[in-house]
């Protein structure tokens, strides 16, 4: 049974100030997890994790974690955006983009952001979008630029992000090698090194694999076109123990492994000093987030169901992938009374289920129940699908106090598209 | 190959004022879409379409069905509002809800619209909320009352429904018994009977059959209870053909198969009239909804990737079910070259993707890419994941003008719920 940072009294008070359903992150946990992660890798001058915003794109979270100098990993104008709003400028920004329209390298050129290109035929995009933008060229060898290698059929595929050689990401070795060269010559003099080949991944040794994978790329890359990587980012894709019987990753272990690679690839070849960055998402803020929603309704037909006042619009995991999430009943923890439920929400989709045949306390109309490991991927994913409005995000400090970091969304912003006049 | 209602040329045109990518609708084949199936069930005297609001919740296109009479299917409170901003009140509104929350039921009972309900609980939870409305006990003679039946195993289920048992939607036979007698005890004069077993189904006897399952069982309500019911909603799920292998639902069969159950088991059983409902959202919209993209990128790796400057947020049934939407490229639907493409957005999921190895005219960047089927459960369950922002939405008329019936959104839009001064 999960501990949660909140029992059923505080909960409560919370909820009579900010009805349920909303979200809640613990900033005590989060920060103490971001301590944790910069302990393992303290032994790398220069780590640096940089968000990955995607995964909860609220700027008084990306503030809190900017306390422990993680940068931002951006992927669209809406998360450029946000990183500056909360003071990440210049290399505090990863541009880790896709498919990437002009007005977004330009955009992060604009910030300073250190560009992680996706595609070998991105860099001549990239330099004809920001060609208007005055005297930039010169500026080429004071920027950072990154490629993103996709090793394809070289290693082998995690069970989420699927097998590299199907995947829309990245750049062959070949196309590394000539990607290294042109930009050398184009006057480019700072580079970086990524790949992100995993997600929700709870063995170390593939992380750590990832690593290696990448510092034996830097070396040939150095011996191949000269150009010598300041930074290796070998991505997020470190997962959270979902369910009970999963193992969390162990970060010290990925750290001592990674070090260990490092002093034999790196140290030992006489290259470096080369920097580590990481850009994890879920393991940041994952498991530190909770849906709290209230039991709306019972309902006993073929099987037992509770109906809450959240919906899939709130955490889309459980429909979309039938994903686990530890549900907890405050004030029923330790009740014997148990029942096997179908826990739903009001969306007119049958998927929209946060558990299915799920044994909890006996339920009852209005008992609080929270969700656990919605921190990350949770409200961000959400949609407004049959009219679904998304709720509110709090904020629990350390000294107890809460404070709305969002709030809920109103009619007014569901119809804020539409224009009734014309009708 | 598809036939679209525009060209090259009128999609250049449509594009220089609303850039890619964007929704259109064909206002005429909606039109003449909607007059097929009222004409397919001209022979039911009341039949009427109430359209699920669900599958295009846009109140231009709820208007313009509005001219043939359809009501509204709701199942929350936006689509209550947006019902009656397009004058859809009363009977005209269906309120087909779940685990409804107590002001849906009093805004539904304000509306005077049809209260559909999903659970033998429901009824007190109903007369409960709306009990502090003023003198409203004595209305409930006037108001008409439906439930939802949920066969449960004596159903096979459809494919996408998955089997009835394990669906959280409805009452057991014997449930219904009970609430269709309590209904009447308590004043009510004016019952339907509903069910919605199926979802994109393209087998027309699987939809004759529900019909049959529902007039025998409003007999046998009205056996056991004394309750005549005065109209039986047969639900949605007519599929349609989103494969060019799939064959369309024949639509008149369907009418002349439930004309020939009605027959047979209300007319010659001296029952009725009742009046046949039906709450289709896909077979109206979905074949006349187009996505329009632009190819933005080219990429060459270990597959062909044509990169859109639209993404899953725009569509995404393709990246979540790996539904099959038809790709077309105008101006080169003849052309004799080929290649093969994995067709992705720029959101950073891999499985963004709108079509995976997918033979296509050869590409260029710039060209325009139209995405069939895209209106129903299109535009409407779009996210904003990764900061992605939602396109227009516009409507072709049959006049060849276009307008736009919701606007494009803006990073202010995304920003909307944020309080950045508290940073």
């Amino acid at each position: 049974m999960r501990t949660l940072p909140f029992d059923k009294e505080k909960l409560e008070e919370i909820a009579a100030k900010w009805p349920t359903p909303f979200h809640v992150y613990d900033a005590a946990a989060i920060r103490k997890n971001a301590r944790r992660l910069k302990k393992a890798f303290a032994w790398n001058e220069g780590f640096r994790e940089y968000f990955a915003v995607k995964a909860a794109p609220n700027p008084h979270l990306m503030k809190l974690l900017k306390e422990f100098s993680f940068g931002s990993d951006c992927s669209s104008m809406a998360e450029l955006e946000l990183a500056e709003r909360v003071g990440n400028t210049g290399e505090d920004i990863m541009f880790t983009s896709n498919d990437t329209p002009a007005e977004e390298f330009q955009r992060a050129w604009e910030l300073g952001a250190i560009i992680n290109f996706d595609d070998i035929t991105h860099w001549n995009y990239f330099r004809a979008a920001i060609s208007g933008m005055g005297d930039t060229a010169d500026r080429l060898g004071e920027r950072v630029f990154c490629c993103r290698y996709n090793p394809g059929p070289l290693k082998g595929g995690n069970s989420i992000i699927g097998k590299p050689e199907e995947a829309k990401y990245g750049f062959t070795r070949e196309q590394l090698f000539e990607a290294y060269a042109t930009m050398k010559e184009a006057g480019v003099k700072r580079f970086g090194l990524h790949t992100m080949v995993a997600s929700n991944e709870l063995n170390h040794e593939y992380i750590i694999d990832t690593a290696k994978m990448l510092f034996a790329l830097a070396q040939e890359i150095r011996e191949k076109t000269g150009v010598s990587v300041e930074f290796v980012n070998i991505g997020g894709g470190i997962g959270i123990p979902y369910k009970p019987t999963d193992k969390a990753m162990d970060i010290e272990a990925v750290g001592e492994g990674i070090r260990a690679a490092y002093e034999e690839q790196i140290k030992a070849a006489g290259f470096g000093p080369v920097k580590l960055y990481m850009e994890c998402g879920r393991s940041i803020t994952g498991p530190y987030g909770y849906l709290v929603s209230r039991v709306r309704h019972l309902k006993n037909t073929y099987r037992l169901y509770a109906g809450l006042d959240a919906c899939m619009s709130n955490l889309m995991r459980p429909a979309l992938y039938g994903a686990y999430h530890e549900i907890v009943v405050p004030g029923k923890e330790s009740s014997g009374e148990t029942s096997v439920y179908d826990v739903t929400g009001s969306l007119c989709e049958n998927n929209d289920k946060f558990a299915v045949q799920r044994v909890l306390p006996v339920l009852e109309r209005g008992d609080l129940v929270v969700i656990c490991d919605a921190g990350a991927h949770g409200h961000a994913m959400g949609f407004q699908y049959n009219g679904k409005l998304r709720s509110a995000e709090l904020l629990l400090e350390e000294d107890g106090s809460v404070r709305e970091i969002r709030r809920a969304e109103t009619l007014d912003d569901y119809f804020a598209t539409l224009d009734f006049s014309t009708l």
